[in-house]
């Protein structure tokens, strides 16, 4: 393992991290708030730290192999919230050390999960904070810091890989810093865009870009205790479009903008719209008895559906309180998830298409062994290795969930409540069903529970591998 | 596909389903029972449908290739269910037909899951039918059919395939004639020992023979309406012990036999018996105070524990009612189930290890890309097809379970219902948590998701893959 260059990157992030922290800083100072001072000591604290490891570790070989590039990658976003957590901590918003990292995880991986009874006491400058670890976390902060730092002679592909979501990742141009910048551009453009549609609806400057923040992440905070139920059908119609644009394969954008429509257009996408759209019809039907009209049901299903499958977690109505089919459906959009290159979680969908066809192939061989057939996406084969690695990574989702909901079992809560919690999780939703409904909160869980909570919103968002490599101990032999 | 062999064979199995009836019509006579006189007609219209297709369908070409093995072993699962059902539905036993169905096809899968409110006032010659269809679906009926019916031309190792337990199955002897006799001699002596055992125990001999088909098949009909619960401390360790015991590989005995013992105590079982132990144990601690005495968590423990591994469905105690950490660790027994090539279901311990050992390849290989490393199961090599089979398997298993839910959570029911009753019927074991906990019955659900129910039982039993195949349109295609 090539300590040196792990640790300055780690450093460097940290740097980053500290730097973050100016925006909710500069929030605390526009609405005067005391609480905001205590940003100045975790600036201070994150600069010192990242500054020292960045000048006085220097890495000889700045190669950066596969395993380093897990290793960078996973104990990054550990660090990254580990430090993020301090001003909910020190200025006492978030009384619990353990608490104020569940909130700082849950915001940086997009999840959305809260510990806080009610959002509306917390200052102003915190509830920025919450969001914008969201805006930060959505797009895959390390790629976003390896464009910037001075360490260009490695190979950051393999950090680019362990970070985006989906199963296989391809540079849409030469170099992986053009590559992300495009990228980011992108997501900074759609992001401005949604928050000058918010302020056309009559939201103020601070909800807007809490709300642009949380939608682009996909991560799901409300500043609100009512989460989004109290804005105009306008502003929720506003979120549902981008709650979905933002869960579609950032390339498909950019080609998208070199007028390659076709190919944007991608399987993925096609199947993505389908299950909203039958998702969104069927639930419709379901609830439309609670609502006075058709409207009103088809706006909460729509919501609610874009919410869910997005991974955001935005809540308009307690939908724990939906008919039971209804809220199989949600469960089942839990795990579903996003498009593969999109800020959205869970196991996404051209994962799930590879596995259709993967079974499909499978069985066509059991009655045609000799016949051969090729996996293919979209015109292109699929590579023998990525379909091992689906199958694989659905596998190891198996087995965290499992064992993450026997731990959280300890805790005597009912099964669905377990069953959503970890799903919630590691799925970077939010919400869950039960207990952990839209209208209740993760506080009640004991701290093994909770580290177990986090564990699952780290390696949903890092999707499994680095944070399984991290506890393998092959990873740290010589 | 070659119909001719398909439908002859079919023809020999409901003329073995007619004989079969002559046990419970046998046991109707002892106990002069009314009911018992509606398996005349059920045997006649078993042997007359049964002989003309045997007669009149004589195919030309014996070769029984992939496709053939699979459609015969799923149609003939759903024969011998349609006709089973026959006795319990002209009696008036059971009224309605869908219900007897659900009830047979339960029996033949061993899976144990009734829709009788009381079973007490059922005749004892329906009793017998039911625990005797347990008996004949443990071990898999049409390896049975085979070894007797003059088909010997053509290749009789992809029925044995496909229905037997686990993911590879290997020959013990020359022939798949004489390895069945083996195992059906093993099957038979062991169940003759476990009645014996029970006489011994102060039960009655149709209490004995019922208990002892209803072990052996690891299925789960009980002959009272509290299960288990009544009979003395010895029967019941006495049936602890042998549902553990029908849930080991059955080669494994041969092996024994042979004085192959290092050959015999293979992984799997090592795994199998460490499962058992760390869950009777961390149930013991976690019931502990609901028993006067440690004993008697002890026995109720191991007893339940045994139960649902094995996959049997037994109960002493109303589990439903043990705290979340218990259940939850049950809920983990239904899916990891028994050892490969025993009469027990679920997913399989060896298939387990195999996809673990998969997942640790996969994680070392993104470590170290250039180091080859093969799956090694007791010192042989594990087939990349069988690694793939099984990583495949795991996808159709979860997709099954999936759409089980989706259609039955239209019942309305709630997530633990659903989810526990589709995992009670995919992995065969009867009872799950709540509305089907061991206190209750599935007779309140709706015919469609009975439907549901019986296909996922029969999936099950089957190992996913014939049933797949038999909806699958390439199994049908010239």
């Amino acid at each position: 393992m090539n300590y040196p260059v792990v640790f300055n990157i780690i450093g460097w992030l940290l740097c980053f991290d500290g730097a973050f922290m100016l925006i909710p800083a500069l929030t605390g100072l526009i609405y005067r708030e005391r609480a905001a001072l205590w940003f100045l000591p975790a600036i201070a604290v994150c600069l010192i730290a990242g500054g020292l490891m960045v000048l006085f570790i220097k890495p000889k070989n700045k190669t950066i192999y596969a395993r380093e590039g897990y290793v960078i990658v996973a104990m990054s976003w550990l660090v990254l919230s580990l430090f993020g957590a301090l001003p909910f901590f020190l200025s006492g918003a978030i009384p619990e050390y353990i608490d104020a990292l569940f909130e700082t995880v849950s915001g940086f991986t997009t999840t959305g999960a809260s510990i806080l009874y009610s959002v509306e006491d917390m200052p102003k400058s915190m509830l920025m904070w919450r969001s914008f670890t969201h805006w930060v976390g959505g797009m895959g902060v390390l790629v976003f810091v390896m464009a910037f730092i001075p360490l260009s002679g490695g190979s950051n592909m393999h950090i680019m890989k362990a970070e985006s979501t989906g199963p296989s990742v391809s540079k849409l141009m030469p170099g992986v810093k053009t590559t992300a910048l495009v990228l980011y551009t992108i997501y900074f453009v759609m992001t401005l865009i949604q928050f000058v549609l918010h302020l056309f609806g009559g939201m103020t400057p601070f909800e807007a870009i809490n709300t642009a923040f949380a939608t682009a992440g996909t991560g799901g905070f409300g500043f609100r205790n009512d989460s989004m139920a109290g804005f105009s059908s306008y502003n929720r119609w506003v979120m549902t479009v981008f709650m979905l644009l933002f869960s579609l394969s950032f390339s498909s954008y950019y080609l998208l903008i070199k007028g390659k429509i076709k190919n944007a257009v991608t399987l993925e996408i096609k199947m993505f719209v389908l299950i909203v759209a039958v998702s969104t019809a069927v639930i419709v039907a379901n609830i439309r008895d609670m609502f006075p009209d058709l409207r009103g049901a088809v706006e909460h299903a729509a919501f609610t559906v874009s919410s869910v499958i997005s991974t955001t977690g935005f809540s308009t109505r307690d939908f724990d309180e939906w008919p039971e089919l209804s809220k199989t459906i949600l469960v089942f959009l839990m795990f579903i998830g996003a498009c593969a290159g999109s800020t959205g979680g869970g196991v996404k969908v051209s994962r799930l298409i590879i596995l259709f066809k993967g079974m499909h192939k499978e069985l066509a061989t059991m009655i045609h062994p000799k016949q051969l057939k090729k996996i293919t996406m979209d015109g292109s084969p699929v590579s023998h290795e990525v379909v091992r690695s689906v199958n694989v990574y659905m596998v190891c989702f198996v087995l965290i969930f499992a064992i993450s909901m026997m731990i959280i079992s300890f805790d005597g809560y009912d099964f669905e409540t377990n069953f959503t919690a970890v799903a919630a999780t590691i799925n970077n939703i939010g919400p869950g069903l039960n207990a952990v409904g839209p209208a209740h909160n993760f506080e009640f869980f004991s701290v093994p529970a909770k580290l177990v909570l986090m564990f699952d919103m780290i390696a949903g968002r890092l999707e499994l591998y680095p944070m399984l490599l991290l506890l393998s101990p092959s990873t740290w032999k010589k």
